[in-house]
């Protein structure tokens, strides 16, 4: 198909389809004539995952260009393309976290000692690298100077609940399937998931917030 | 303190207290001359936690006020101030969500239904205009899109885990206290709570992944 077909399946511009095409995000097309190329289904769909992890996810351009080289650069791998997407090799592989505030300090190290005593109880086996940790560092930090007495045992059945949702998320990238197949998988899973297992999290504690201290929708704001 | 040591002790830099000021984010000091004022405790915490809000979950300036205001706008009832963090009311409450990708279509409609089969194979009572729904409807549209066969079968025992977390959070509410302080801690619970329960998912993943696919660590990267 043209690019003009391209875009209008995929709804995404010409010149934006262009300029995936220059960052070496989509690959080229098959030429037809001097200023002409062929494109196929394999590009509506890269064009799909591409506005996917940029739109859903919020990833830049570059994030997005180094999880689809992981896809499909040879790396076949499921732990290393896992790394990748998780930030923990190589160093700019992923960055899913929002930028972080110019004004925000370092994690300080009671936060970070934090971290590792929740990691540990958990037995977790995790890269010192992982970014991960940071970030949980970052919110015990956070919750301590705002004078909460939240710290990382509190914390503690959160883990296991995210343990239980990682087993969850790895048993999805099992099914077999061509190696291709599953790293996109491994993505979808992972990294697609987020919003929405935030936003079940949100309904259900909408559920037992009703449930537990009632007025069910009394002021029926919020009707759309 | 003068504004020069409520700067020292936060962190934050005097012309941004200024602005929080102006905006009524931040009530006055004591006013002890001319163009002088005095501030208390009350404002070092209630710095660190517009910090807080607006440094470590993106929170625009504008959807802070409004939490800020919920909580300490005589707004006592938990349910409430848990509505409008939450985004069910008032409409303009919270925004917790990144902005959405102005490309970015409508959740279709067998999206939509889709997220609202899960939610009613749950028996969650929730507003329709909780935005969560819309997060939910669109991530399990671009799964569809994407060709994926994970559907909102695939989230339902996600949805359990969720449902087992919102128990915990409104557990964490529970404790009594003061109305002010118990709203506050809804606020940091359900909100500030986001990026370190998406962390401990990460840490889990990676500690499944090289359980499950193997060679931790292997290449060495991501030492820091």
């Amino acid at each position: 198909m043209k690019v003009s077909e391209l875009s209008r399946r995929t709804g995404v511009r010409v010149p934006l389809i262009k300029y995936y095409l220059r960052e070496g995000m989509l690959p080229p097309g098959r030429a037809t004539a001097a200023n002409q190329a062929d494109y196929g289904e394999d590009h509506v769909r890269r064009l799909r995952l591409i506005r996917t992890l940029i739109g859903t996810r919020g990833l830049s351009a570059g994030a997005t260009k180094e999880i689809l080289d992981a896809i499909t650069g040879g790396q076949e791998d499921l732990h290393q393309v896992l790394g990748i997407v998780l930030g923990v090799r190589p160093a700019k592989g992923a960055e899913p976290a929002p930028a972080p505030d110019p004004e925000a300090s370092d994690p300080d190290p009671e936060g970070l000692a934090a971290a590792r005593g929740l990691i540990g109880a958990m037995g977790w086996d995790v890269s010192p690298g992982n970014p991960a940790t940071r970030t949980l560092a970052e919110v015990l930090t956070a919750l301590d100077h705002l004078g909460t007495d939240v710290d990382w045992r509190t914390l503690l059945p959160y883990a296991r609940l995210a343990d239980d949702m990682a087993e969850l998320d790895l048993r999805q990238l099992d099914g077999g399937g061509d190696p291709l197949a599953q790293a996109e998988r491994a993505v979808l899973v992972t990294v697609l998931l987020e919003p929405a297992l935030l936003a079940l999290r949100r309904l259900a504690q909408e559920d037992k917030s009703s449930r537990l201290f009632g007025g069910a929708h009394a002021d029926g704001a919020g009707e759309a």
